[in-house]
């Protein structure tokens, strides 16, 4: 096997999605990275910079809309521009999946030092980094009620109720258009992230942004628990994330006699940095404003 | 049969649900007042007030939630403090009945005017008089599309989108979380109303608030059709609309494995005055703090 | 004595503060008027009118800022417009009389019906009528709770608590400062009213602007209650109303280190009609763009 | 000449537009209804009323989009619903044209009342009824300052600055896009009216909207100045009201080498009630939101 | 005496308080370390690092809420990450310790650049550093005016008066209640710092940030004066700033007769980051919303 | 030619205005310091240190009000902190030549990622980075639509409008009062900067606060777009922008008639971060409160 395997096999895994999940895909990159720097040998610093580069792109062009597999890359190439650039390839891929799989669980120690004795919190669909904070507050010790929407279409809301539950947490269940009614019983809001971009917003399941704004008027806090490779790299050049727009069969299988009528079903929507309190990450807490920070600091994507 | 009984035929009917609706049961009220008013005779003006007052109590008994049955009875018996009381009676029970069997006509005429040619439409839950304003608006010829939400629990934004549709019009149905996502492609909001407050405030289908809210937020007009009689009399002397909590299984008949979690399902949300930009009732248009003056004008609820 | 001595008493008592406070100023003074009318006889209708606006001059002229005053004069002579004025005058006069005693209960009873059981109000100064608001509600069977700012200079927050804790209410006493720090677990604001202006400004102790702004800001109603003889009638025509600035030494004695710092100390404050959910009266609850109606109807103050 | 000449007289006079101006076409038409009232006799009431209400409908029809007109007639023929109709038709007339008369310097009076000695006014276009206001603060010994907009695209600021300076103010004139620059420098905004709505929106000159918002966010009062017959009837059956859009050439005359750029030039923008603290009337001061209760008061025009 | 006793007897100091304020605690802190660096020798590079970490550890625990002390612990031994250990721990130590020193000067100058000739500027509590900004703009010859609140309950606006009084400033006092009334002759607000946190809160004095809410709802300027190791680090990791309450005896020593009603007495309150227009430090003008990235750039808090 | 004479000539081309722009003038800069230290030689580190940096205090002082004359000096002179001081000046000089000379091509690029298809764009002024954006949007085949506001006084809204449609792009021309009135049919703002605050406010020609405001009131996107160079050093050490205000005779050549009014002519104004979605700069985009990081890491500013 010539050395360039180790970066196609993990490309076509990618490709054919037998790698899923934006940190396994992340952490998977950074791994191939790691292997294939520590098998080319016998280069010079050019040669070797450059290889390693190839390989990157190559990894990225497996799925250029997954926003961890872009992050990986940099993450770890940035090693390339300091001294003893393999050596330091090396450590940063170890960096990268260390902080990757202690991702989740950092999060909710973090996000649970912000949920007080006695909160009751708000959540919406089915986000692992959100359940993981509210887990550790109640894993603490801390008498904690919780309200999870519904989330339309799909229901997810569901999902989290029943996985709280099953957790011994005091659950219950709204449809999502009664956000604004209990608000003034919520004490904090908290709900994964999808994607985070350059300028601080998040793009998250539809319905996050009006719960946001709803938060905004009551004076409820806001948190969104964010991996960084959730942080999208390309928004800091300008670009857009697209918003999917999913089968309509997902909001009903109309019988016959609604034929003709129409059906939207966006699956995310757009929360700006003013209605977020703070984006909490593996790393620590920081406002959206920082968010660009990370992307340049951590993933090196800001032009020269 | 003594004259009281024509009273008492329609309380009775009010009471056993028989008739119902707001319009029906305030127009019953007003007729039976009417009637009353013609049969009774030879009595002092004293007495005739007197019996009359009698006969407006025990209508309002028989249903004291319904708004529009003390306001229909406060309607008609203003004229009790008029010259010639019995003809007065007799001519706003007239006035009543007519107003309120045009009322939902009006209203869609005067909405109207408020919709321009291309304009799109958003719509929640299912109120004949927000249907109304649509369907005339569609009548004058003008290019109109409409949004549609589902309006969770119960779903009767599939209602409202298939009259819509089965008329001609353009109807689109969204999820209630993609509001915020959708109202930049909107140019109004017209929603119905279940009760008008004192201070302006909307009461109506859980939801409503947000969308409001929303709307605000992107500068898109937000107007409520309702008829006077859906103006809450008790409100003026500070009275609060109780929110009915429904069955929590009109949101989800739980499996097994679900038992435990808790639903809400609160049916109704208020709206407060500073989102709504006009309330159309058949009357005219009019702001949301015009609404006390309704309740005092024309069905005298100041405290004296 | 000569009737007009009726005025004249009247207008001395007044004017030396023999008779004092907003409710029993204008009830004397339509007390004044219903006796004179009572008294001056055999005149045309036109010498009637003439004379009565004569003593309605003389009375206001007693003390043109106290805002009752012209108020029950105009009233009471709102009567010399329709038909027997005579009789009208004395059947308004006795109706301010009565709503006037009455204003403080009614007000009590109407506001109160704004609170739930397991509210906690917050309350600024020492306002009879937001005093008759929680007492009301506590009478009710409420389980209630109140917080009280100490109201600087003057510490008249201390006198509310006492007032409200001897009555059996649970009371906790916050400096002036604390009021957004704790809004959090307010449900309602009731404060009293020094004045309404015709654009439904409040004008009341120095910081009930700041309260409302902070109530506004986390979605807590704020309520004030106000008889309808605080509406002020000449902001009708524009005018302004002047805040008194009132001795430094409110504020503190200075020692003689503190020579020449300078204290500025207002005594009230304007709240924005948009800050204000409803104003409380004696004959109902209204949205504060109503004052203006009330002035209106009621005292007669627009310009023909 | 037959007695329907006098209305027919009229109707010409402004149909030509002869008679032009809002309060002159208001005035004429009142005097034509008046003098017609006088003139036609040896009819049953009945027969007066339909006499009346003919000559009214035939004056309306001679310039229907002039505010004042439809007002006018209305506001007049209220009297026929009274006792005495023909008397009642007479008093009214005089009234209107008595209060019309008096209107631009009850303003004036009223809005004075509304500046503070040192203030400095920000005034946008060149209203007669705002610079009232100006002239008679002035003329009380108030030391005030002025700002004028130049109002582009036809620079009726300099006109009000001109007519300002000459009255002796201290004048600064500044472009359309320094508001907000200058915003913290005033006390106060006043401006003039083409029309309010029912729902208490104003209509004014492009560029009002703007100059309210920016005087909202930092606080500054803005009042506008309007007649009663300014505020227009058919929005209270939610017509909208259309706005003009006028010639390109008045924003500029294109050379040769601008060809094909467009321009768009509406004349006027809405300003939501929102944003206006009082409404200076003839009759008095007013919250927006209690425009629609002068459309119906004095001018009749709620639907039955 | 041992190497360690160096570290030990400033911890001694530290925790019984020998040494006190956030300045002279962070310095001693940083001293310390410097002379122990100097101190231990003929060590491995790790044996270095794990000697130096011990000791800084043990110093964080002589008063782990006292916030100056681990973030100049931290900003000292980030120069064990970087090559020559040793000297850039000495270098680092010497930076904190001048740059500390200087701190309330360059705070002073910078907060200085932002007072215009002719301002008024408001003040509230008794902080150095907000004094330092108002000296330094009277020393340049700034014509300037100032408004300190009372600052209830202790009253710390009186020592904050009379310092700057004495330094030749016009100083005038108003109680707490009184910063809206005034808010419109205010050029700019400047408060000193309690804490700041990771996404940009300001912990500061009660009060503070309704005064923050107020000058934001007047678009006055709201700038706090906090040395860079008030930055909170442990927020950076989600962790809450506890709000102490104090005694109650503080307000008041309530009377007999007021026994029973209670006294809640929060010392703090947290003013969020948008009502915050920049954050004057020693180093320079930050937006609120980088404070995250000083407590990790220079102190190194951040999770790796 | 001594080697400073290669400082002394750009220093006295700046200064005489010979090179003009702000691009021009900081490449200019680079370019004379890195001649400078190519001719340089035989000196000690010390000794290259000190000349490199009164080079750089010269070369400041020939225009010190430009913003991109410190920046560059700034930017290239922090490679004197590094090893190999000579190198990295060369190097970093040579950066920000390439960076300054690929700026508005870049921008352009980022910018027009943010434009979508079917999209029309607000501008205000003349900007080259504005337009670039524009540009490169129509170049990527977007059907983009553009209104252009006259911005008065100078009018330089023609030339933008004339150079749109001259490379084809569908421009409409509105006067700056008429903002409020179109901004429904606007989906993004996008506006030069002639410098950015250390706390992301955007100081750019008169009249864009006031567009920042209506988009934020309407949920419009506002982007500026800005060189790096534009960024202004000072602010982080507080400093002020002052703002100039131009001769009168820009708004208006007053004839004899017009004397004695004055003319307020200020050509800036200050838009907050708060009404900024992202600035677009040619190494990203980021948040306005990223502003200050800018400043810092690239330029170096931050006191120490």
């Amino acid at each position: 096997m010539s050395e360039i395997d180790i970066i196609k096999e993990t490309y076509e895994k990618i490709k054919n999605m037998e790698i899923r999940g934006a940190g396994r895909i992340g952490r998977a990159a950074a791994k191939a990275l790691k292997e294939y720097a520590l098998k080319i040998s016998n280069l010079s610093e050019e040669e070797f910079k450059n290889k390693m580069k190839e390989a990157g792109d190559l990894l990225i062009s497996a799925r250029p809309t997954a926003v961890s597999l872009p992050n990986a890359v940099k993450y770890v190439l940035k090693g390339l521009n300091e001294e003893n650039p393999k050596e330091k390839i090396i450590e940063r891929a170890d960096e990268f999946i260390n902080s990757s799989l202690k991702a989740i669980e950092n999060i909710g120690k973090f996000g649970a030092n912000r949920i007080k004795d006695g909160d009751t919190i708000l959540t919406h669909c089915n986000s692992e980094a959100a359940i993981s904070v509210i887990k550790t507050a109640y894993d603490e010790g801390k008498d904690i009620k919780v309200f999870c929407t519904e989330t339309r279409p799909r229901n997810q809301g569901y999902i989290t109720a029943k996985t709280l539950y099953d957790y011994g947490i005091d659950v219950t269940l709204i449809v999502d258009s009664a956000v604004r009614y209990f608000i003034k019983d919520i004490d904090i809001v908290v709900v994964g992230a999808d994607a985070i971009t350059a300028n601080g917003c998040l793009v998250n399941k539809i319905g996050t942004s009006q719960i946001a704004l709803i938060a905004n008027e009551s004076r409820v806090p806001f948190l969104t628990a964010a991996e960084t490779y959730k942080f999208h790299p390309k928004t800091i050049v300008g670009e857009l994330i697209e918003i999917e727009e999913r089968d309509p069969e997902e909001v009903t299988t109309f019988e016959e006699k609604y034929k003709g009528i129409k059906i939207r079903n966006p699956a995310f929507d757009v929360t700006p940095a003013k209605y977020i309190d703070a984006i909490i990450t593996e790393i620590g807490l920081i406002p959206p404003q920082g968010a660009w920070y990370i992307i340049e600091k951590y993933f090196g994507w800001l032009e020269k």
